[in-house]
């Protein structure tokens, strides 16, 4: 399998790969997620260079994930702002967050969830969309799909 | 920022990443939760190199995310298994599905989640472990915790 050929793939983990697949990718919309917007910032913070720094911002917004908003015309720079499908892969990045909390922080974690509804400190529990109550790995199946690639597993 | 010092960096999906911030190894624990096991069968799926594919089941095993089990003694052979960490890291492959499902699969999902306990088709949704209600992008807040590095944002 080439990379390229990642969002042909039948397998949304894969198509979604195609998109953030990118280590890089993954921290410049961590940093996104914390409120940086502009070029400067990222490099600064990422130390990535100028020209990675840019392909990645151009391809998240060729994909939709991010958008240009201009905050100066001479010479013309750029706000990188979240998309409505960017800010949605924000239970990726909690997810992450909180595996990185829980396996390799030392119980001393860098960043703390709060849930602006009751006010409290938080990790984030997957719950089932159609009965509400909670959904751990041990209780959740995957079955092929209507467009399934894989109908049979070994 | 080198990718060596990933995992040094005061922040959990920095660290995450340092783990499984490799496209190859997110795919290969997509098939581990889907019950691939064997070096032929990941291999045969994922059509990378044996060198390459042994190196990440290696690191993954390494990291406290796969253990090893013998399933044959001449040659000796492994079965690669999810341990507890490994299986944590279910709500980070959910979470890359359902936006997958939702913005990469033209309303066609490769793959479908069922909760077991209710028995229905699902999405995952993201709840705070506090209060039990949903806690959706809009209404968390990230602040930086005991071990932060970053304290101001701009």
């Amino acid at each position: 399998m080439r990379w390229q050929d990642l969002e042909q793939e039948r397998c949304s983990v894969a198509r979604t790969l195609s998109v953030i697949g990118d280590r890089w990718t993954i921290l410049i919309l961590r940093d996104c997620f914390l409120g940086i917007s502009r070029f400067d910032d990222f490099e600064r913070r990422l130390g990535m260079s100028r020209r990675m720094l840019s392909a990645r911002l151009q391809k998240l917004v060729d994909k939709g994930v991010l958008r240009k908003k201009p905050y100066q015309q001479h010479p013309r720079r750029y706000d990188y702002l979240l998309t409505a499908k960017g800010i949605d892969l924000r239970p990726v990045m909690l997810a992450m967050l909180a595996w990185g909390d829980r396996y390799l922080s030392d119980g001393a974690p860098p960043m703390l969830l709060r849930h602006d509804d009751c006010g409290a400190q938080f990790t984030p529990v997957v719950h089932c969309s159609a009965c509400g109550a909670p959904a751990p790995p041990g209780r959740v199946s995957v079955e092929p799909g209507p467009a399934a690639e894989v109908t049979a597993l070994p």
